[in-house]
């Protein structure tokens, strides 16, 4: 089994998602209208749900994996992270060389998976950035990840065409792909996800210390700021206990942060620095956001290595569109950076 | 200068307001319906459109403090609290036995200030907990009160009827009043808005020093987490510099619960306790804001004592009518307690 080159007129690639949950059921029901979508899931509800939608749903995990494994689909693991496991074991299987990624919300811990359990899947990872309160296929919708970010990580060896299969997957659901490193990441995510959840819970057991009038009084930068302390315990531990070395150095400096602006307010009585660099922080943050709202320069690269798709996402830039080529013709891939990138 | 007896058909006592931004604005379009409202703001544009809104704007501040004293007007403090101590002045040459308020977001310093300043003044201290990102007096509206709280602060030395006063303006404007003393209401906006303040500019750095990856990915909970961020600095710096001892014992408790989730985390990588105790915290706050959206259990207090009063914001109460009785009648208050009080 080895990637046939592409056609004249190539038709996309099957996928076969594994977890039918609100991810995979999202990701399927977007990809329906343009490829062959198969997949399983341990729930019998969920697929009868996925079945009825029109998705080719397998009986058990071997089934799935031989129909993606006859297809060359692209296998991705949907489901939540504590069964990557056993899914990677049937792969290695039935589908040893399957062109593999997964939607994982860590990608250091997968990766190691990967490379142990099935090292001659051909792996890309991806965490596409988008869900919501509920969960299960019936919460999902073909419109999931439109105009959301989905990160792709690739390493030295990874092949820029499996990469290229994943993302155009992931940019037919709408979103823009961001290509970086497991390791960049992870510690990015740490900082932009899981310190701000650990931030909240922190926040919101400091509040209940006060008692019923500071729960009373409390509105708009209390409610704001542990929002996120409502979403389940169990998905926020998945996340920053598969994630602890990134963490740790994100906590590490926002501990030394507040141990810093905690001693100047007491000695010197004063939080200039940490509203002066705070405030600038969050305007960075804003202006990075409306300028790629705003569309950015556009790049086009032609059969890129990997450190030129890593140079994207090391700019803060993403890719918006992937061409597979015809017949042999070269992989082609638009990005766009940021107007002025950030320092 | 006494306190008339509130005559049969007692017209609502006249208003006074110092700073005519956003909040003493709308405080003013808010009453104007059923009080005589006067005042004065260090700002020609201020005084220009709260005149032809309808106030009796005076030249300076002293006119403003003869037109309060000769009407025995609550006069309201409704300037930035660095411009509290020049007013101050003013009251104790011009007003010094008024019925005073303010709308300071701290409150220790305010009645330290009052009460070294203008030691004769009746102070009630008040915050209503409202406001939107823009200031001045075109961005207020008569409703912006509604359905907010409003903060009132009394000593063991407070008179109940000039509390009252101070109340039925605030409900007047369609808020919720919360009575409490200068210290609980320090502690409690310590923790549920000066440390929320701390922590998104925190978060903003943590974030930023991730570089243009991080704030690529950064959404949801980093967008919430750091948005009170945005304030402008010198606000910032304004609430929290002046409720410092406060703002350090609970900045202390949350770096005792980070430092300890931090250890937990490098040690057995495990943040059960933080995930679930954050979790329960933030749905004890979401539950006490459900009740009362839903109305709690109703109380009548006749002429009440400052403890009577003091105990309705200790449970998580607030209070929503207060009649100022006729011809020498009791003070009246209806107040309304949470069903299942917060243990």
């Amino acid at each position: 089994m080895t990637v046939p080159p592409p056609a004249a007129e190539a038709p996309r690639r099957a996928v076969c998602i594994l977890g039918l949950g609100l991810i995979g059921g999202s990701l399927g029901r977007a990809l329906l209208p343009t490829r062959q979508v198969g997949g399983w899931s341990p729930g019998e509800d969920s697929r009868r749900l996925a079945a009825a939608a029109g998705f080719a749903v397998a009986d058990d995990l071997p089934g799935a994996l031989r129909w993606a494994d006859e297809r060359d689909a692209i296998v991705v693991l949907a489901a939540e992270l504590t069964a990557f496991t056993e899914l990677l074991r049937g792969i290695a299987r039935y589908a040893p060389h399957s062109l593999l990624t997964d939607v994982g919300s860590v990608k250091t811990m997968v990766s190691q998976q990967v490379s142990t359990i099935t090292p001659q899947a051909r792996y890309v990872g991806g965490h596409p950035m988008a869900g919501t309160a509920e969960s299960g296929f019936g919460a999902g919708s073909a419109e999931l990840f439109r105009g959301r970010t989905w990160v792709t990580t690739l390493a030295e060896h990874t092949d820029p065409l499996a990469w290229a299969e994943v993302a155009a997957m992931a940019i037919d659901t709408g979103a823009r792909v961001v290509p970086t490193t497991d390791r960049e990441h992870d510690a990015a995510v740490a900082r932009i996800s899981h310190l701000p959840h650990l931030m909240a819970l922190t926040l919101a057991q400091a509040g209940e210390q006060g008692g019923p009038l500071a729960l009373r009084l409390a509105a708009g930068s209390f409610a704001d700021g542990t929002r996120v302390a409502a979403t389940r315990p169990e998905l926020i531990r998945a996340m920053c206990e598969n994630n602890i070395e990134a963490l740790v150095n994100a906590l590490d400096d926002a501990l030394a942060m507040l141990g810093v602006g905690r001693a100047s307010l007491a000695s010197t009585r004063s939080i200039a620095t940490a509203a002066t660099l705070g405030h600038q922080a969050r305007l960075q943050f804003e202006r990075q956001r409306d300028r790629r709202d705003s569309g950015g320069t556009l790049l086009t690269l032609t059969d890129p290595t990997v450190d030129q798709l890593l140079d994207v996402g090391a700019s803060g830039g993403d890719v918006v569109g992937v061409g597979l080529g015809q017949g042999g013709s070269p992989i082609e891939v638009r990005a766009e950076l940021p107007e002025n990138p950030a320092p």
